[in-house]
């Protein structure tokens, strides 16, 4: 939902006339600006604006390029000083997540020191739902609804197929917190539901303990379905899983490759001896414009208005938060606040012991409560004459460069 | 889509009610009928049988098990007749593949040969479109519209993402036929879309190939997005990916191991030297009724109406057949027809050369006309108070076992 946050922060400039004299998208974040990649929003149609609600993934493209600390180099830093004077640039809005969020508070730190008058403001957008200082993230809820349907879905496939194939392990999005595994355990509303167990990253993971689970589950309901975060973690702190094509070993001593839904199918038709399916949605998970949440994509926009407001209020080096209001999911409400671009910069928020039960092994009602509101509701969708949707492309306007000088990242 | 099709079945048959005394529904297929795990469906609530059509999978379980040739092992097959002796059936609808159409052929003649008057009348439903004698197969229309979802949003995250992540591979299923993962082509409609290049088992698959479309691909568009099946297979007719958990050598004499996905994205890595990632989205794409095609459901429910409506009129050993009228997609129209169940079991399907292009790597206009019309509209779903579809379970009441005897199966 990256793109409903850029029309939201589009739609709502252009609604400032007086302030901004023009509106420029920069080409794969700030490498657009370092290498004054920039294109000319305002030549874009307004209903390719608009349809930026309804696409998937960054229009304007991303990166996963680090700014520097200014004291190591300052050679990029006065790059982007001399594009954003080239080109009067006096509002800096950037959509991400924390390493977003360091770019976005550097590049602010810098315009103050360098006496440059400009505000820049940050928008949160993570489906792995980490940012400190916010109640949750655009992109979360729709990640969170996606794969509760698919979990759910794949759920019925064992319960259809459980005669041969017994077991199914989802491998979810998630490094370091268990946000998106958890999510798909608002599926289960009933003991035969999927999914059947979930892991995240923040309980360290057992392999033993997690054969006894899948063995007490078989007992129980005659199937098993698995939600596990890519990122679990053993007792040490090790990766279970590390990436396709190298190898680890569990502590049965099998050598076990690939990611931890291919390690945890190997596991049970090992070591609880049934056939087991895994998937991985990958990509797909994050991208899943089809069955997005209404409440995610509206407060991704909302969240990109707030940005644009907050900066012609004179706002800057912060950026905008969702609040949550209201007593409980049946209340839910969601309005705007700011934090210090730095403390979103530095911190990190995993989910709490609390929203897991005791074993370890499932959500809590307090997990549900928390996710549920933010799943409500289906998203617009364009769909053609194929049957598939339809989704926007940027007519992408080059700027005409005015720096004189191309420049080369020291990074790839 | 079985459960659209198994609605269509109750819900015709309830409409001749001088013609049939009850509606029973078997448990695992056959396996019901010869462990006499039967339910009577005229206990299930209207709301239960009509929410079948919006339910993935199969509400009355399913099996993977192949009746032997009656010169074999006579004992399933007088089981079967005692079990329906007792029960008084007289009409047998079998919903599936052609592994199901086979053991429907056997039943049916099991009763002729027996001089037990019992219509057996199968239907079509395999997401792989692999069946002879139909133009199309109920479920494949559906795993074409989603998985054409997937990989047109898996390609907006690679557009994105390219300055990191230049390449993702979706593995798709299809063992032996390429038709699920040439459906994925339609969802290029730019050459800027995915899927930039389509790999099916039906055209012998070389590493060496894949590498030079790759690099030709990133030299073009600067990203490229593979659909491959799992079934691919190498000049000598061997798979190329192993099951994961094993191994194979490709022609470079690397070890890979895992699935096509996780081969092709090792394969990108080494020999193309960008990053890559897979999705594999596995049982989740036979199963997502949240995004499922209206025209696929709708043509599951006319295909076990369809058998009613002949076995009624005195057919049997038929298959209902889907025929497709008018010319082009644009007129798309479905009639159903019949066909000998024994041409079905003994038939297979593969996808035409001509729906290829002459490289081998993408689709050509006709495999979209062929398969456009069976991705047209969306499903109807519901959806709960948390925002994940609501299903229906049947609630398996349980007829009163009749034949004084438990019955053991000689395969698992």
């Amino acid at each position: 939902v990256i793109n409903a946050s850029a029309c939201g922060v589009i739609q709502e400039a252009a609604r400032h006339e007086g302030v901004f004299t023009g509106i420029l998208g920069s080409h794969n974040g700030i490498l657009g600006v370092l290498h004054e990649d920039l294109f000319d929003l305002t030549r874009e149609s307004s209903r390719t604006i608009d349809d930026l609600r309804r696409t998937p993934a960054s229009a304007l493209g991303s990166c996963r390029y680090k700014l520097k600390d200014l004291d190591a180099d300052r050679a990029d830093y006065e790059r982007i000083l001399e594009v954003f004077r080239a080109h009067d640039i006096r509002f800096f809005f950037y959509i991400g997540g924390n390493d977003s969020m360091d770019t976005a508070d550097k590049v602010s730190k810098l315009a103050a020191d360098s006496g440059y008058a400009m505000a820049a403001v940050g928008v949160p957008k993570t489906i792995d739902n980490d940012l400190a200082e916010t109640d949750h993230c655009p992109g979360y809820g729709s990640v969170a609804k996606y794969l509760g349907a698919a979990v759910m879905e794949a759920g019925r496939d064992t319960e259809a197929m459980y005669t041969t194939d017994s077991c199914a392990v989802l491998e979810t999005m998630g490094r370091h917190a268990g946000w998106i595994a958890a999510a798909t355990g608002v599926a289960q509303r009933t003991p035969e539901d999927a999914p059947h167990l979930v892991y995240v990253p923040e309980i360290a993971f057992s392999i033993e303990g997690f054969v006894a689970d899948v063995k007490a589950c078989l007992d129980r309901v005659g199937r098993c379905v698995v939600a596990a975060s890519e990122g679990l973690v053993n007792d040490q702190g090790a990766y279970i899983a590390t990436e396709a094509g190298s190898f680890s070993t569990d502590s049965f001593g099998h050598t076990q490759m690939g990611g931890v839904g291919e390690l945890l199918k190997n596991v049970v038709e090992a070591d609880v001896g049934v056939k087991c399916r895994y998937n991985k949605l990958g990509t797909c998970q994050r991208t899943a414009m089809h069955f997005a949440s209404r409440t995610d994509v509206d407060e991704a926009y909302l969240a990109g208005q707030a940005a644009v407001r907050a900066a012609v209020d004179g706002v800057t080096d912060k950026m905008v938060t969702l609040l949550r209001e209201g007593d409980g999911p049946a209340n839910y409400a969601c309005r705007t606040g700011l934090a210090d671009l730095r403390a979103v910069a530095n911190g990190e928020k995993l989910l709490p012991r609390s929203f897991m039960n005791e074993a370890g092994n499932h959500i809590t009602d307090a997990m549900r409560d928390y996710v549920v509101p933010l799943m409500r509701g289906q998203a617009d969708l364009r769909v053609g004459e194929d049957g598939l949707p339809v989704f926007a492309r940027l007519a992408r306007r080059a700027v005409k460069q005015k720096t004189g000088r191309s420049y080369s990242i020291t990074q790839p």
